[in-house]
């Protein structure tokens, strides 16, 4: 008898990939990505995600205020939207419930939310109530819009493209730290900074959708597994390996401040950590410089070239400052729902 | 400090859709209904439903096959499609699930909703994988396609139409009873009905398809809750009141014989037991008599008139055979997630 704690998450969603047909001509992405591409009667086509919050495995219910929570669940999946340059539109919530919750934890949930997802010009459109016995649980189903000559997957890069990332990695993970160990003697700064991060994160919807505009992108993902996992399903999607150079892995001084006082290396932080909601990306090396330019211009966010890709599907190598290989394969860390640790 | 068990499920959702604002114009149908319609850039509206199987709540894991809860979690989602007269056309599956559960358990319950949803020609899509600590948790989105000028909806019952309920009413809560209570000395035969009508419920989606084609129809909802909490929401939505007639219910011989040993009313059942997952609606008197010969020459199905719509909008009374009105008001029982008993 096999346990799906053997199999793990990526090895389970293979095996039911296997199982289902061939999806039909309507079905453009199917099962294997965050998003599913749908094409219906009118030009445009939809995007589906769906994305859930567990107590006890995605947040513990006395270290998040209702309202955060509220926020973090929208943006999750907004984020997983914007990393196909798509535009949100409606959401469906279903929640779980313990009875014995109190009404202002709902009312504190829905006020959150309600905000990120006005943030991102969508409404919360319908849904379903039910009840648990004891473990909160939100599953959140966001449905977009994108013009079909324009949505970025995870399939497109090639050989020779440069790999980049928005913003910084490693914050979420380093807040995460910070809301588990509140002793932590990290700066008031950086205590607000990384928590926030970890708590409320913002997803990169307008870059996500210059990106796309842009028409130079070649694939793109978000960075929720962690940069080492999620290069890796941009790789398996294109039939490419990855290099990533540590020393260009872009860190606060906040967050390395934290992992310091931490005992750890920013750079597992900012590879592993996972629940940044960046984008990571891949352009060819002529463009990468006029893409940088155009998203801070348009957007105000900078991004950093972290590596190349190489033709040979050898997984995601990690380079350290000195030019040796500290990782690779094609098994890197990352956020497995069902891995042992 | 009100807890949701005060609320209950339906005060929480009106509490939630006051919270809310007002949707945007392409939002045709809302919070408040099972099913979301939605205007996309194409000539169909999207329909959009989302519906969880909760451990402990909807099922216990030992008295359903993993095949039978994955083909009853599509069901419950096709059928609400089906009240709309719409099609069904792809779902995402988000699975909350326990480390230590067996791979073959999910092989079986995707197997279960694979047979499902292609006697629905849908397809699934997509989904998310979750750990729990312990309850099961599957939340199906269900996306679907209608022609808007034919789409029923709750809103549009009159005083004086007749209420039609396809089917039969109680033989799932009957099964219920059969599953909890193996020991009941009912027939083999009506085991086995009772028992495939409670776990591999068959939505009704020619039957609502074609209901929703002849033009006929006012207003429609699946009975998932009850006959008697089912029109409640046709008749909040309509602002108008109902009579059901107790001696018009159309109950099986088997849920009969199954109530009778189970020392209980089969009315009650087929009122309140809810999981029919038939089709309710109305009509004018003088189109229900071609209605229903429609009906049973198009797709075989039998529907019984049970009552009718009356203009004020006093709730549901429940009229006994001789005449007597035992029950009503506007809080008529019913499936209530955070009820008390």
């Amino acid at each position: 008898m096999m346990k799906v704690s053997d199999l793990g998450e990526f090895g389970l969603i293979g095996r039911i990939a296997r199982f289902l047909p061939s999806p039909s001509s309507d079905v453009l992405v199917g099962i294997g990505d965050d998003v599913a591409v749908l094409r219906t009667s009118g030009e445009e086509v939809l995007l589906a995600t769906c994305d859930a919050q567990v107590e006890n495995v995605h947040f513990i219910r006395d270290r998040i205020a209702p309202y955060q929570l509220g926020r973090k669940t929208i943006a999750i999946n907004v984020s997983d939207i914007a990393a196909m340059g798509g535009t949100p539109a409606w959401a469906l919530v279903s929640l779980a419930l313990p009875p014995d919750i109190d009404v202002s934890f709902v009312d504190g949930l829905y006020a959150g939310m309600q905000e990120q997802i006005g943030l991102a010009g969508a409404a919360i459109v319908g849904g379903n109530l039910s009840r648990t016995q004891s473990e909160l649980v939100i599953d959140l189903c966001l449905l977009g819009r994108a013009d079909p000559s324009r949505i970025l997957l995870r399939s497109g890069a090639r050989a020779g493209d440069l790999i980049l990332v928005t913003g910084v990695l490693g914050d979420s993970r380093a807040g995460l730290e910070i809301v588990l160990r509140p002793e932590l003697p990290v700066s008031e700064d950086a205590r607000k900074r990384l928590s926030e991060r970890h708590l409320t994160p913002q997803p990169r919807l307008a870059e996500g959708q210059a990106l796309a505009r842009c028409g130079k992108v070649h694939a793109m993902v978000d960075v929720s597994d962690g940069l080492a996992a999620d290069m890796g399903h941009i790789c398996d999607a294109s039939g490419v390996g990855a290099e990533i150079h540590e020393s260009e892995l872009p860190i606060s001084a906040a967050c390395r401040d934290a992992a310091l006082l931490a005992g750890v290396d920013a750079s597992h932080w900012a590879l592993q950590g996972g629940e940044d909601y960046e984008l990571l990306f891949t352009a060819a090396p002529g463009d990468a410089g006029e893409i940088r330019k155009m998203l801070e211009e348009e957007t105000g966010t900078r991004c950093s070239v972290v590596g190349k890709i190489v033709g040979e599907a050898t997984g995601v190598q990690i380079v350290g400052s000195g030019g040796e290989k500290i990782a690779g394969g094609s098994g890197p860390g990352g956020w497995d729902h069902f891995a042992g640790s």
